[in-house]
Parts: C-alpha cells; structure tokens; sequence
C-alpha cells in the first residue's frame, strides 16, 4: 500500500502540520527560512509527525493543538539531524536533491540546523508541558549521542560487531521514533500502560525502519531512494547486511573487505566488489529477517490497544516500513 | 581588577557548576564525553554562568539548585555554539589551544556540539520551569541566528552596515548575556521589574563584550586572546573597527579594502595594511568608546538594586569587560 493511502486518514492534520513548521521557521534572518524551507520541502515522508498523529489518534484523541505542535517539533529535530549529517557524510545527495551543503557550504548548514532545533524545542514548549519537553529533548540527545557512536564506528575502519550496530541503529533513529508514541500516548493523556505500548511500538518500528535503510543501501537504485547504492560502504560505514556477510565469508573474503575498510584511497570501484558479497552471504535477506521481527514486535505491542482506524493505520504504516523500496 | 578576584564572592558555587557540568556531559559514548570535557576544560572564564549566579545574589538569593542547573546549562550552550564556530571558521587555534574541530574533524564537533545543547536543555528541565526553558531556547535560538546572519554577511565579502554589525552582536553574544540576567532573576523569584533590569544588564554587558572582542581581534596578540590577530578579516568578518575606519578612509583607501575582501586568494599579508588603516582612522579606539556607553548603561540597570557584595561584583564585571587584555 502507498504511504500516502496510510496516511490519508490523518491527512488534515498533516497538512496543518506544514503550516505550522512553515509558520516557525520563518526568521528575520532570511537564509535561516529559505535554507530551512528548502531542506523540509525536498519531499520527506513525514513519518515522525505520522506516527505521532496516529498514536494519539489510537488513544482517542483526534484533535487539539499540542498533537501538532509536538509533530511539527519532531519534524523539525529529524530534519535538523539530517542537516548535520550531511556535513558529516559529504554527501551530496539528500533524497534525490542537492544537499544543502553543496548549495550553502557546511558552515551554514550547521547553523541552520542549530537554528530549527532551537525553534522545535520553542514549539514543544508551546504545548506546556514539562513531561513532553523532557521526553522530546532526551531523544535529541540520544539521538546525537548515536550519530557520534556512528562516526566513531566509521573511524575505526574496521569491523564492527552486531551490538555497536543496534546501539547506534537505537540512538541514531529508533529513540526519535519511540518519542513519537510516547508524546501522541501523553498529549491524548492514556495512561501508563498505553503510553508503554506506544512507545514499544515505535521503537520497534524504528529499528526496522533502519534496518531497511540498510539493507536498501545495498540493493536500491539510485532513482528510487534518492541517493547512491553504496554510500554508507564509501562513507567506511559497517552495517548488518555486511556484519552478517562477513560471518560467513572466508577468511580471504573478509581480509578483502577489511583492506577496502582501512585503504582511504580505497576507489568507488571496490564497492561493487563487496555488494557481491553480501549479496552471496545473504546480508541483505538476513537484515530483512530481522527487521521484520521488530516489526512483528510492533503490531504486537499494538494489540493491547482499542481498534479504530488510527490503529488501522499504524499497522499498515508497519507493513510499509518493512515493504518499501525507497 | 583579577577576573577571578571579581567573581571570588561566588567561587564555591561555580567550583559546583563546574561538578555539575561534569556530570551532565558523561555518555555512554566515551568520546561525546571526552571532547565536551577537552573544550570545556580549554579554560573559558565561565562569564555566563558568573553573571547568572551573581544576578540572583543581587536579588538575595545565594543558595539553591537551579541557580547551578541553569548556570551550567548556559555554559554548556555556549561551549556548543564554539563547536560549531570552530566548524564554520576553520579556526585552527580556540583559547590558545588546538580547536576540537583540528583534533577531532568537522563531523563529531559538530555533533558532540548537538549532544552538549541537548544535555544542557535537559539540566534547564530540571529546573522544572516553564519559564525558563522558554527564555532559554529563545535565546538559542536567537544565537544560532546570529550566527547564520554573520556567515551571510562575511559570505557578501563587501562592506557591511553598522546596523547589520549591530544586529549580530546582539542576536549571537548578547541575547545569551541578556537571558542569564533574567534567568537569575527568575530563579530569584524577583519582580517584574528587576527582571527587565537585569536582563537590561546582561544585554548591555553582552554587546560591550562582543564590541571589545572584535576591537581585540585588532590589537591583541596572539599569546594574550589565545588566537592570531586579524582573524576576523582572514575570514572576511567586517566588524566595528572597520566599520568606522572605512567611514573616514579615503577613496582609493576603501577601494583597497574591498578588493582584498572580494578575493578569495588574498594572502596573510594584506591584513597588516588593513589593520594599519584601521588604527589610522581610530577604528578601534572609535568602538572602545561605544562599548564603553553600552557599559555605561549597564551599570545604570544595576542602580535600581538594592546593594549588596553581588551587585558590587556585577559592577566590576562590568568594568572588567572593557578592561579586558584577552
């Protein structure tokens, strides 16, 4: 099923959640706005402000405005990290459009990140309250704490085991993403057990949701994800779909591969080299196996909940993560 | 008089911001922990913190928690923000001492940068105050926009306006200076109108530092502010002293200037004469002067106090401000 259709239920909502990400970006200082406004137009999902929407949506609750403050402010701190990874990753490809780093130097793209978190973190204040406040910025740091985890793992050229992956694939993504159902739990004020569920179910949807992006990594085209195949093997990033491969490679094969990890000369046309292998190792099947048991995770942790359409919903948008081709 | 002579009245409570820093920047990412403790520990004098405290002494308050919290929090703001200056300048020197970004590269300083605002964010919670996590992120976010508007102008390598040179002083150093006034106040529970002084006290204070700094960047020498001279102009920041030295210069004077500001391959060498026109037309004495006035009114904010040893400290802040060698 198309993301859009998924969400159609809430369609409404999100369209007044453009409005008031519009709304509070905009800054005296133009470039803030036009850079902001560039980066959150370049066509994202809006999954965070989705499962926020629909978590709430479950718990009874279905309209008021703290639902999409809340949603705009994760909105905002996710695209904000996206800004701060592409300096990072010098990449130069950000679903499918020229990053913003390329078109503003990193210097700017940083600062305009600092700028939107700051103004998501007005927004969640705006909903006036402590608990929710807590929660959102406690996620920022994790989330922080996983992309330095990430670049400390890229740094080490070298293998890393499956537990550093979860711990950065938890921090990185999936700690945002529970957020999302514990604020949608909080704002339709459910109670604690719903609010456990809800943020199990996020969490699991998370790190499918990476566990996808990795496996994709290795399999999509270009034109579908929006960026190279590849791009985390050139970055010296190690995700499951090659930990697993190398498993099961041959010692040659994983001397191969470890060469590539530590050479910084290292050329583009050693990546297909090592898509091979993970193709022949499995890597990539083996990461969907997993990914759909956290997501099977998910649509358990739902089951404790009333049915309605919300819930609906947030079932096929788990079906969907682990389905989608870009 | 001795910065840490100034600010001995409150000496055991910054020794405890100090533990409390310490404390809310551990991770169980070692080097998120390891960096924040590298440029935290690079010697800053801790003025945001001196001037938070001692704002709440003036309004009879000398003990307390989230006097400490919110002090260390504005600290940690502002070591965040240095870690991404250090990105956008490729500043190699930062308080005398190699700059995170030389040590570390660009990606985790900037991303140790998120983690240390988003901790600080979460000490302003515990605060537990609405309030204060509203002026606080306010004041973040006014920062990063400064920032933003001082790349933009250094981007247009051409003459910059007072106003324009005004506006960044004000929204990336003064802002902060202005919200740890308020900030003191509030913790204080003081009245409406001791906010409004103390926050006019911190504003004040905030553009006169920020006026210093740039006439320092003039004059000083390297051992003494722990950068070069002239690394403003290197990277193409029009400050004040400029600013006003252009205003009398001559013709072909300012022509010269503006060329060396339009070409990206002007060397070192040139910044010598520029500096030598600056000190021909009073530049620097030009901005002395005006930080001097926004001194002035500082201290005037102050006379509405009541006295006592943390009023007679802020006062001397005050005047340390403009004496200040580094």
């Amino acid at each position: 099923m198309d993301f859009s259709n998924i969400i159609g239920v809430i369609a409404t909502d999100l369209e007044e959640v453009e409005r008031v990400i519009d709304e509070n970006i905009k800054s005296p200082v133009s470039l803030a706005y036009e850079i902001s406004k560039y980066i959150l137009g370049s066509g994202g999902k809006r999954l965070r402000p989705s499962v926020l929407i629909l978590c709430s949506g479950v718990c009874g609750l279905d309209n008021g405005r703290n639902r999409i403050s809340s949603a705009a402010a994760l909105e905002l701190i996710h695209t904000a990290s996206l800004l701060h990874d592409d300096v990072i990753d010098h990449a130069n490809l950000r679903r499918g459009k020229t990053s913003s780093n390329i078109m503003w130097g990193n210097q700017v793209s940083v600062l305009v990140g600092d700028f939107m978190l700051s103004r998501a973190l007005q927004l969640v204040q705006s909903c006036e309250s402590l608990e929710l406040m807590k929660i959102i910025t406690e996620a920022t740091a994790r989330l922080a704490e996983g992309q330095v985890l990430e670049v400390m793992s890229s740094m080490a050229k070298s293998e890393v085991s499956e537990e550093i992956c979860f711990g950065i694939i938890k921090f990185k993504t999936a700690s945002l993403l529970e957020s999302c159902g514990v604020v949608g739990a909080i704002i339709a004020a459910a109670s604690e057990k719903t609010k456990n569920f809800l943020g199990a179910f996020g969490l699991n949807v998370g790190i499918a949701f990476q566990l996808i992006d990795d496996a994709l990594d290795y399999t999509a085209d270009e034109k579908e994800i929006g960026k190279g195949v590849g791009q985390d093997l050139i970055e010296k990033k190690v995700t499951l779909p090659l930990v697993y491969a190398l498993r099961e490679a041959s010692d040659v094969e994983r001397s191969y591969v470890l060469k590539i990890l530590q050479d910084d000369n290292s050329t583009d046309g050693d990546i297909p080299l090592i898509i091979e292998l993970v193709d022949k190792y499995e890597g990539v099947n083996r990461t969907r196996a997993i990914a759909k048991g956290y997501i099977e995770k998910a649509k358990e942790a739902l089951e404790h909940l009333p049915q309605n359409k919300y819930k609906t919903a947030l079932n096929l948008l788990a079906d969907y993560i682990l389905e989608r081709k870009s």
